[in-house]
């Protein structure tokens, strides 16, 4: 792993020459683990112009860190931020992540620099895909697991609590994100946090969750009907389905942000349910669940080969339930590479 | 719980008071959940100098904050800080949570405050303590119902894996953190994640994990012995078990901070272990895992009644071993509330 964070802290120092500092300071937890390896609560790194760098952490880590994070000069502080800042003469922040109050603590000449770090994090080397890969296997073998328990009077708590520790039992290190179990007319609030309520015969169930795996992050989401679904519900199963197809579909290296979104908005709303999908397409996935780049209507930017994403259209409809469908993808030159792979025909159980 | 959220919004109304604004800018959202009930991950409010409050969630959270969030104006927005800061002409903001970038981006009068809301949340009320109880008693269980497990050949992340499982099977939301097993030599890593190691007769295993139930974390630790053990390991046993014991009964409301600290840290340094003890000795827990007040050697400040805190000392022993004992509980008048009740003798396996 040490050739690996080197490489990337080498990248960031070249990145930097195109700004008027010396180093970065590196305060944010998952780029500290990015570019050191060290997964710590209080940790940060600078990277300075010639990619040397030095990794400050307190007592609780300060072994694993000298253990595990070679190719860094590794020091013991509690204040890991404040030691660090004085190690340059002009260093970067990180402007989305240092707090009002640390800014006005550090004083000197920072610089506030917009998410340089998150920049080099959206292309994925193979080895970060290569986990995201097994993280959405064990996200699909859990549904397949699970599946016979989606049955009437299964709660929606426990079918959550049957995903996540079936996921763990695979070899999970633990959810990706607190899985999402909307049944019947609970399924009309995207992010619903699993209740009590039993899953009862005309229900469509959507289930929002996914495996974390040596940092990596699955996002699956599929909808189901238990007993057969009214006509409605399964016109706006095959609205989404088609949706979800079409923003998959336009996933491509070079592709304009806004137009893979529209690609799959246009036709929810061409079956005017426009107001009823309220959210982006999808994100980026990687060390966090949410990352760059963010699919929207408002979205800037193309993107780039290597950039694992999700892809997940949804309509609710107020008081009577909702549909979402969503896949974690790979862009690739040659078209998206799938990760996960339950099927998104409509199952009826 | 609406009335809860009343009292606490006016309690902060009372504090803004003293400070030159007219209202506070919430954007940390331990804190929006704190003052509405709304657990989101992008969610601001704007409590008013009157205690009037406003509060901006997006598409994903829009319909649970209009169900539940009684008695506050719920307004539907993406940018939520940037649209609640406009509505107040001099709002206060938490200089800790606030980043640079979005300080910068509103621009305007903001003025930073020093964490008011934490303040507050210092001093729990009943019904936190309930839920916190509840949370104790499910790690408790689930430390009971694994122990079992704790033995020769298990590894260190099959244990850390039932625990959990076992602490959502009884009922908890999810773990509170993620869950500690060091055995063997790894114990001198005070936050060590769990291996592939199995554990082996002779190792002293050290287990630091906890249930969340309705938002409060439970936090413990104890240290067993798998095998006789050795002189050294029963000794250290001791040592720390003297020194937690000292601390607990330091626990009062109006006890200085440093001198809770010291009388742990004193006992240990004594036997020559003081720089082999290099965190504090405990923290608050609520609504997050690691909360005010901090109990270390440097603390100002005295406790409050009716503050949920844990006592934590611990001895690590590069390339031996470490001893952590590890409890949850709550500053009263007439002495501490043990929450996390599983026995500290040691438990020889």
């Amino acid at each position: 792993m040490t050739a690996i964070h080197h490489t990337r802290r080498t990248r960031l120092a070249a990145l930097l020459a195109g700004h008027d500092v010396d180093a970065l300071l590196v305060t944010r937890g998952v780029n500290v683990r990015y570019l050191t390896g060290l997964a710590s609560s209080n940790a940060a790194v600078l990277v300075r112009a010639d990619a040397s760098a030095v990794l400050a952490t307190d007592s609780r880590y300060i072994e694993t860190a000298r253990r595990h994070c070679a190719g860094v000069e590794v020091v013991e502080r509690r204040d890991v931020a404040g030691s660090l800042a004085g190690m340059a003469a002009r260093p970067g922040i990180e402007a989305h992540d240092m707090s009002v109050a640390l800014y006005r603590r550090l004083g000197g000449d920072l610089v506030p620099l917009d998410r340089p770090v998150e920049a080099l994090r959206v292309v994925k080397d193979e080895s970060e895909i290569d986990a995201l890969r097994v993280a959405c296997e064990l996200t699909d073998q859990a549904f397949a697991d699970v599946l016979p328990a989606i049955a009437p009077g299964t709660t929606e708590r426990e079918l959550a609590r049957a995903l996540e520790a079936r996921m763990g039992e695979l070899g999970a290190d633990r959810p990706a994100f607190d899985t999402i179990v909307a049944s019947g007319p609970n399924g009309s609030v995207p992010h619903h946090a699993p209740t009590a309520r039993p899953i009862e015969r005309g229900d469509l169930v959507t289930m929002d969750f996914g495996a974390l795996y040596q940092g990596y992050h699955a996002d699956m989401t599929r909808t189901v009907a238990v007993g057969e679904p009214a006509a409605w519900q399964r016109d706006l199963y095959e609205l989404v389905l088609r949706a979800q197809r079409a923003g998959r579909e336009a996933l491509a290296p070079g592709a304009d942000i806004a137009e893979v979104d529209g690609a799959a908005r246009g036709l929810i709303e061409a079956a005017g349910h426009g107001e009823h999908f309220g959210h982006g397409l999808g994100h980026g996935v990687g060390l966090e669940i949410h990352e760059d780049p963010f699919l929207r209507s408002t979205g800037a930017g193309r993107l780039e080969d290597r950039v694992p994403i999700t892809v997940e259209p949804g309509v609710y409809l107020p008081g009577r339930g909702g549909v979402r469908i969503e896949d974690t993808l790979v862009t690739r030159a040659g078209g998206p590479e799938l990760l996960t792979r339950t099927t998104k025909e409509l199952l009826v159980l």
